[in-house]
């Protein structure tokens, strides 16, 4: 099987997308992210740009990697200097990672009005900067930026620009459709000649000005590329880069390709959630393979032939990628998958009894409302619970009372909670300080219950998510409250909905304490049995 | 100039998109701008699937299109029946449209376990439907469905099923790539076999499973097709159809073909945000030619190239389709365009000044501590304007209190603000309650200020947006909050970050009055200059 190398650049173009801005902690999620899906390279900076990807690839060393390399990005030197004396290539050195890539010019017109230097002088910034980093030992890719515009303008510069580089000894030109208006047949017909005329690797490196990204990206591979560079779930500068989670679908699972390892691509839909969750944008629902609708059918009979047949109306089966199919408007959607967790629950109930029936309403409310279940499993089983009879709470909130004040001009914001707890009877009053009232509630009611529970001191928060449904109705909308807890063995997240954020996060924590309380119990009790 | 017909199924395939219903007045609306467009066919509706549309077309008799047919869509008739018994077929005829779009099986494991026919039977349904049409009258469209799936398993049926419909009288062969899954080399290929055998009409109907929908459209008229089916936005069932707004654009820009009248060009983009609207979806910002961030720029030497020369980073002018050019503030965004903003508030600091280095400096700093100015460009210029001491609040916070409790353990949970605010010395002290404690702060603040101030009457919040940072610090994580205002005349918004949520959220509501007050002000002065 032919291999076509994924080279992410979510970290370095994809943060040139409106709305997108990384932490350096967002940073490191997205490439172990990416290197445990297995793609072959992640650019994951420009170290010579900003403090934040300098910090960034200092923290990124500690995190041992086994599929991907990671890459520096950087231009060729500036014209007129040394390549040893320019900041920018210093900074790539810095930066410490065994693969580089350098975009330069290759478009006359970009070397003449853009960065306003002489075609030689161009020329010869690629050869000495890929010549300078091979002799420090990088594995080098020549982005030639604007390539096919420039291509279409002068062939020969476009030409020599890529010769440049191949002198300079790099290891991968890599042809960018900068701009985004190049057709298929012409990335196509371009690219050959580029295969045909070199001897190293080839790459492709495009954006969807023109809706073409993935298509020329494919088109450059059936003309000999061997290495596509895009942004795993599309977002880039301007319409976007070439989507990795929509090439790997089709190289692997149309063309026989191999460009990560099989095994991973049933990740490819979870991959694309967590890199949306990170870089804090909904994932479009009309994705390829990945989107929330991908596998959704809405007319009569494409469900009916679904149902007869999947790839009747379907390309191919959506768990190959992890998705999961849908039908709308019909009582059938998700039936199957509920069942399954309430018999884990309850094994008695039957499919078509009524108080399956009445959990199906149950849920599809609450969904309504603005509930989400995916990623909160631990809040579905406590509904389903709760519904059956089958629970009793481990203790009562009795009341509680934030407080967040800023007592004269010059003090500072305090934030204080008391909550008054009932176990069995037995009742605890407590308070605490946080950062903020959210954080003060959770200490307080942790720290009223740990005397009834010791063992709810070895749980803690890792996650805290939250998201305003519906934005427009400012600061009296709906959020939902995303809460992941550990006890250092397991585990859990829940979720809580409220047009008070306090009050949304307070149902995610209650859910939290309760659901630690029930696996130790259930842990107890495997004992008898 | 060669012609390509465009044929807009946003009422029909468009319909079967998931979150898509429309009202009859909505579909009023869409047929005028598609007409107003200047597409050549409007498919309007299946009139045998439900009154909706029935009714629909016997409205839109009343409306005088100019440049489009109208057409309605259905399938060949039933098996083992007459014609003119079918009841979708009468249905058709009574919708009283110019053409109708006929869809038929041309795959033949569809015929055979889908419809459970056999390959005879579906020959004849195909042909007789088409010349039942013919007969009455009417353009007839053959739309064969699953056509490159169907051509793939068994080309001699597929070429069969074309063939039947040539001799019922059909005058144009649409293709269908039902399940979205062809490759563009396959779909040129295939399209360029059918084009040589016949010598009717061909045409495209694709889907973007793959993400191909628009590079496979643009594939067959490469081969010779000159029909487009798709939907404006792209908006269809599961990823959705070839996007026509993208269509247009790439064929009569870059291509020089013929689609819609050149003066109409310029309306892609307000038709574009016409349609979302009716649809009632949020157009998607990365959508080529006519998406918001079609032609927005962030990284720093993008947007200084773009000043030099709009087409070093454009692949068309923005204004050719009525778009328009965004330049980002960021990270990223680089020194020119940060100097630019500085220079419209103190014009008499230099580029080179300490001053300047400065604030860059600052930003850098806040952008670190995860302040985000992309999209808050107003909490940007207070920042500037205080660090140059060009700046005077208009109100001071003098001190506040937020309460959240729920006083028992039956009570609702209930949320109060307190805020003393001091305007030149006066103060106003106030309460108000609200849907949690973010909330009643809002209220309050503004409910004191209005006191002084009785324009911020006017100000209300239009968007709500948090984003947690760093979400494994859990409630004690750092959080953004970004909101956005409006006085009915002006759309602005401010940033605020905190690692509580509630001090955020202050920080940019406060902002956000304090620009109000600003602006006003600076209109006032303008009577004056």
């Amino acid at each position: 099987m032919s291999r076509v190398e994924i080279f992410d650049s979510t970290l370095r173009d994809g943060a040139q997308a409106e709305g997108i801005s990384f932490s350096v902690e967002d940073k490191l999620k997205i490439v172990k992210a990416m290197d445990e899906l297995g793609v072959a390279y992640i650019e994951a900076g420009n170290p010579g740009s900003n403090p934040k990807d300098l910090e960034f690839f200092r923290r990124v060393k500690d995190i041992q990697l086994n599929n991907a390399k990671l890459t520096a990005f950087g231009s060729t030197r500036r014209r007129n200097i040394n390549v040893s004396d320019d900041a920018n290539v210093k900074s790539m050195l810095e930066a410490n990672t065994e693969a580089v890539a350098i975009f330069g010019k290759s478009w006359d017109f970009h070397v003449t009005d853009i960065i306003q230097t002489t075609l030689e002088e161009n020329l010869k910034m690629i050869e000495e900067t890929m010549a300078f980093f091979k002799e420090n030992g990088k594995e080098v890719f020549f982005d030639a930026e604007h390539f096919f515009d420039g291509y279409k303008a002068n062939p020969e510069y476009a030409l020599q620009a890529l010769e440049a580089a191949v002198k300079g000894g790099a290891d991968c030109l890599v042809l960018c459709d900068t701009n985004g208006g190049a057709m298929p047949l012409e990335v196509y017909e371009i690219t050959k000649k580029v295969c045909e005329t070199f001897s190293v690797r080839v790459g492709i490196h495009t954006h969807n000005d023109c809706g073409m990204a993935v298509a020329n990206s494919m088109m450059a591979v059936e003309a000999g590329a061997t290495h596509i560079q895009g942004t795993y779930i599309g977002f880039g500068e301007r319409c976007g880069n070439a989507n990795l989670s929509t090439i790997i679908g089709n190289l692997q699972l149309k063309k026989g390709y191999h460009c990560i390892p099989e095994e991973n691509l049933e990740t490819l839909t979870s991959t694309a959630l967590f890199v949306a969750e990170i870089a804090n944008i909904v994932l479009y629902d009309k994705e390829p393979y990945v989107g929330r609708s991908a596998f959704t059918h809405k007319g009569g009979m494409h469900i009916d032939g679904v149902n007869k047949a999947s790839h009747s109306f379907e390309h191919i089966n959506p768990e190959l990628v992890g998705n999961t199919r849908r039908f709308l408007m019909s009582e059938v959607a998700g039936r199957s998958t509920i069942l399954k967790k309430i018999a884990k629950i309850a094994p008695e109930i039957t499919k078509d009894s009524e108080e399956a029936k009445q959990i199906i309403d149950r849920l599809k409310e609450l969904e309504h409302e603005g509930y989400q279940f995916e990623g909160a499993e631990s809040t579905f089983e406590l509904i389903i619970r709760k519904h059956l009879g089958k629970y009793k709470s481990f203790f009562e909130l009795e009341n509680f009372k934030i407080i967040g004040e800023k007592p004269a001009k010059d003090s500072k914001f305090s934030a204080y909670a008391m909550v008054k707890v009932n176990v069995d009877g037995n009742e605890e009053f407590t308070a605490a300080e946080g950062d903020g009232p959210v954080h003060a509630l959770d200490i307080a009611l942790r720290k009223a219950l740990e005397v009834f529970y010791p063992q709810l001191k070895e749980v803690h928060l890792t996650d805290y998510k939250v998201k305003v449904l519906d934005s427009k109705d400012a600061t009296a909308g709906k959020v939902r409250v995303l809460l992941t807890s550990s006890d250092g063995k397991n585990v859990w997240s829940t979720v809580g909905v409220s047009s008070d954020i306090i009050k949304a996060s307070l149902i995610a924590l209650v859910d939290s304490i309760e659901v630690k309380l029930l696996r130790d119990l259930e842990n107890k009790m495997r004992a008898y049995m």
